[in-house]
Parts: C-alpha cells; structure tokens; sequence
C-alpha cells in the first residue's frame, strides 16, 4: 500500500500579523461600506499571522500580470529546491529514485510546468513523468495525493514526489472590493509543502483508499475571473456553508472502507476558514480538538491553498502522538466545489 | 490491461485553407523582412486547411484576455458535449460508468476545470475524479493516455474519460511577429477529441507500457510568454530538429517492452510539424508511409496540440486495417520539451 512520507514545508520571510493586516484593510478601503463587516470577518478567521514572498509595500503594488507572473517563477525556482531536499530526505530517497512528480499550483501560470524546470535543475531523471495540475485551487493538495497514489498502485516499486506551490500573495487584486475579496486579501498566505510517496516501504499514511465529491450546483461559488490583470478570485458567501454537503462524502467515503468518519484517530481538513472546521465538526460529531492541526496551520500561516493539507499533515508528524494503526482522514477543499479525500492508517 | 477506445473527434465549422492563409499572412505582414522565409515555412508544413472557433476576421481581432477566455468557455461548453457523447458511444459506456476525466487543454485557463460543469451537466457522478492538465501542451494528449492508464491500473474495473479540448486560434497575438509566430499562425488549427480508456473489456489499443521522456536543457524551446494579452506562444527554430534526441527515448521505452520502435506494426505520433515525421522516420529507420494517419492529420486538420494523437488514431481506427496482435506506439511531443509515450497491441 503507497505510504505518504513526512511532508517538508517552507514559508517565505515576511510576515504580516493579524493587527497589520487589520491596520492595512482600514487604512487602504476607508469609506468602504462593508468595511466594517470585512475586518470582523478576518478578525473571525483566527488567522494570527501569514508569510509573503515579497515585502508587504511590494505585495500591494500590482505590476501587470507578466511582471507578477515571472515574480511567481523567480520565487519558485529559488525557493521550491530546498523544500523538494527536505521532503526527499524524510523519505530517505534520492532524487533519482523519482519516478512521477505531481506539482499543484493555483497561484501562477507556465507552460512548460515547472516540473521541466526540476528535472533539468534538480538531479530527477529526464523519464519523471511529470503531472503539473493549476487548476483544482485549494482542493488540489488532496487531489496530489490521490494522483500521487493512482501512479504508485499503477507502478508497482515508483515512488511520486508532491509538490505544492502557492503565493496567493501574487494574486492580489487591488481593484477587487467585495467583501469577498477583503476577506481573502486577510485570510491567504503564500507557502510551499513537499512530500514523497511511496509504492513500497516508507512511514507515515499509509494511504488505503481515495475519492473525490463535487458539489453540485456551486461551479461559481469558488472560481477565478481570468483578466488582463490576472487571476481574479472569487468567493460567494454560501461557500463557508457547504459542510454541510460534504460531511455525507466524508461519511460515505469511509463507510466504503468500513470505517466511520465521525470515530477515526486523526483528521488532516482543508482549513480554509475557521467555520469549515468548526461546522465539520458539528456535522461529523467530531471534538473541535481532533482539528488541532489544521487550526494551527490556518493560524499560523492563513490559507495556504493547495499546501494546507500537507501543512497541517506535518504538523500531525510532529506531535509525535499517532501511533501504527491508528486510522485518518485527509480532505481538502475547494472550486468545483470538490472534496478530494484520502483514508488511510498509520504507520511509524 | 486497460484498452483506450475509439476516439470521437470534431473540428469547427469555420475553414481556413492553405491558400487563404497564404493570402492573408502576406497581406497582414506585407513589408515584414522575413516574409518569404515564413510564407515558405508555412507552405512546407503540408497543412491544407485548417477548422476554427470563429470566423477569420474574428479571430485576427484580439479583444482581450477577458473576452478570449470568455470566448474560450462558451465554445468549449458548445463543443465538448457532442464528442463526449461519442467517445462514450465508441466504447458502449453510459457517463454513470466513469470514474475520471482526464482533461487537457493549453489553450484556456480556467478554475474549476470544465470538468466541474461536464459533471454537473452532462450526467456524470458527482465522485468523478477530476484530472485537469493544462501545463503540457502538445504533449498533453499522450499524457492524458498514460494518466487514464494509470488511473485505470490503480483502480480496476474503472473507466476514465480523456478529453483534449484545443483552440488555438484564441491564442492568436497579432503583436507576435517573430517568424516562430508567422509560423505558427499558419500551422496550428482548433479541435476536439475524446476517447474512453477502459481497464477492463473495450476494443481497441490496449496500453502495455507507458513512459515520459524531456530531453534535457530545452525548457524555453516551447513555451508560453503569460502576459496582459494572454499566452504568448514561443516556437525556438531548434524544436523542429528535436527528433533527433527523442528517437532514442522512443527506441528505449521499446526496448524496455523488448519491442523494436523501428519494427512496429503500426504509429501514432504528434504531427506538430512535417519534419518531425519525417526525421522521426528517419531516425527509426520507418517507411514514412507508416506515419500516414498522423500526417493526414496534419494535412486536413493542422497541428491540433493535445488533440492531433487522438484524431490520428481515430484515423487508424478508420483504415480499418489492424488486426489483433498489431503491435503500436502512440507518442505526443510538446514543451519541456517532453514525450509522451505509450505502447500496445491492437484487440478488435
């Protein structure tokens, strides 16, 4: 069974509190209607702190998307290297022993994908198949591992390197004022996560059995505006809502493997606003406190996009607290809406 | 061993022949220095006609990224469905029955993937796993065979659905005047194409052995400019020459499968241009005769990216000619420069 290794993680050097971004948001939208209602929505998303790729005066500037878009290769290249390192180490395998490398990223836009870019800088072999996936937004961290272990049960002995990659922070908007725009100019960070996974041997999530769930109806709830500016995101405000459909795909996803979703020993959730953490609790009669991890990243480092999974998969690492055959889930979130989940086990 | 189905293909109603793309680029770009040499090299591309999206004299205005990927969803909703349809058809599979869409186009971005709205609109589950590419180009086709292939052996008893959905004409930049973009304007053409990859039962080309190849130091060789007006396509002189270190990655996987790529009984490769055949059938010392459905493709259709290895064994499928055993090679080429390769036998 493909075994999901200890995830590497980095965040950039510069770092806005919660009391900057809050001092920031009034000072630049004073006179905004909503402005009240959007500060106490950041205010409620428990996010204490976030990291930049670049200085906050420089975040804030748009410089017309050809100039953000080399900005997001530029910070790639120098800063994906030491995190892929990282993760290859806990998984004890050398880049050469590679076999497939899934790159999420929702946040910028190459073509070829940067995954030419590490074969040709990074010591992976020149037949690494390459999966580069722009398009699935937050979901996408889940996404990898599912496609991560197809091509690890396709090819018996592979091992599959993940990567995410996402400066939300280069998708700033300077003219997108609804409310929904606000909130997440206070709720995203920039961050990158690897993790490898392997076909054979390993330790960590042994990772047994995967789906995915789309919502029906909200193909517009989260989705971007393609512009000459951009990537332009857009948030309608049902979305913090919808635990309520995908609590059923996390019960039926598990009651197909025989589990219950509501009594596992650890959760690894999509934390892209404190109410779905909050809610899924509820929906799934879970303690708000099995969803420690994930809180912690949304706090610490914002939403994170594609990468909060692996984050908050890391930090579960670090507790030290699982032990072999203790049972999770790992879910992440986002446009379609879509669930991509992974159940799996244990195993140190 | 998973079987890839009879794939459904379609083009556009607007025509543009050899002739009047002759006409119009020497009208456009009369007085360009390099005129003759790009009037040449279009005439030597072998493409008599080709199918767009949109009138001709809408498709040389540019209205802006917006509008073009705008323009981009409303004929890929238009368009999709009736070849989806019958790609399901070919392989008697009701769209209940799929497990996943591979999705690739280069050619417009969006989030969610089209996959979102095929699943909410054209009777697909809502746990339909979501493969978007958009990063590979060209080569996206073939990756697409070996990624449903993959899905297929990870998950037996599944489907997977590949759709490859090109409008190249809506990345026409009429401020692009290299003679790589003169090139271009007259080369490349807009379809859609679709084919069901089954991991049981099906009728057609069944997968043995995939694999990828980027030849190394050419990451700017293809690739796109992302500026305010979109993607800008950049053709280096050197791509049509790239056979040259691709050939040996086609001999090798072939080896690896203890087959002869120069001894096959049939080929399925990316028409991106008429010299890649051609040294291709050089290199692999192949009777040029044999890459006759990649080359009608050419002809009749343009180079259609993503699309072109799919339409050229929906060409294959019509000769009518194969027989059980018929052992084959599916390759698409595109930025990385990457191949995407794939090797099987014909089961009628």
């Amino acid at each position: 069974m493909p075994v999901l290794c200890r995830p590497a993680v980095a965040v950039p050097e510069h770092v806005i509190t919660l009391e900057e971004t809050l001092e920031l948001g009034a000072r630049i939208h004073i006179g905004h209607a909503e402005l009240p209602l959007a500060l106490r929505l950041i205010r409620n998303t428990g996010v204490r702190r976030r990291h930049l790729v670049q200085p906050i005066a420089e975040t804030l500037r748009h410089p017309g998307l050809e100039a953000r878009n080399l900005a997001y290769v530029r910070e790639a290249r120098a800063r994906v290297p030491a995190v892929v390192a990282q993760a290859l180490t806990h998984a004890a395998v050398r880049p050469e022993e590679i076999d497939a490398i899934v790159f999420v990223s929702c946040t910028g836009f190459t073509m070829p994908p940067l995954t030419a870019w590490m074969i040709n800088e990074l010591g992976f072999r020149t037949d690494t198949v390459q999966i580069p996936i722009a398009q699935l937004g937050c979901a996408a961290g889940g996404a990898a591992i599912g496609r991560a272990n197809d091509f690890c049960l396709a090819h018996p002995g592979s091992n599959a390197l993940i990567v995410a990659c996402e400066f939300c922070s280069l998708c700033y908007q300077p003219t997108d004022l609804t409310v929904g725009n606000l909130l997440s100019n206070g709720l995203f960070g920039d961050a990158i996560a690897a993790a490898v996974v392997m076909a054979e041997g390993g330790t960590g999530f042994s990772l047994e059995h995967t789906g995915s769930r789309l919502v029906p109806g909200t193909e517009d709830w989260i989705a971007y505006a393609v512009k000459a500016t951009g990537f332009h995101f857009l948030l309608d405000k049902r979305v913090p809502g919808t635990m309520e459909q995908l609590a059923p795909a996390l019960r039926e996803l598990s009651a197909e493997h025989g589990w219950d979703a509501g009594d596992l020993d650890f959760y690894v959730i999509h934390a892209g606003g404190p109410r779905i953490l909050d809610d899924l609790s509820r929906h799934l009669d879970v303690k708000p406190e099995m969803f420690g991890c994930s809180r912690a990243t949304l706090s610490e480092y914002g939403n994170i996009a594609s990468a909060v999974v692996l984050d908050a998969l890391r930090r579960q690492f670090d507790t030290g607290e699982l032990r072999t055959g203790d049972r999770g889930l790992i879910a992440g979130f986002g446009p379609g809406i879509t669930a991509e989940m992974c159940l799996g086990t244990w195993t140190a």
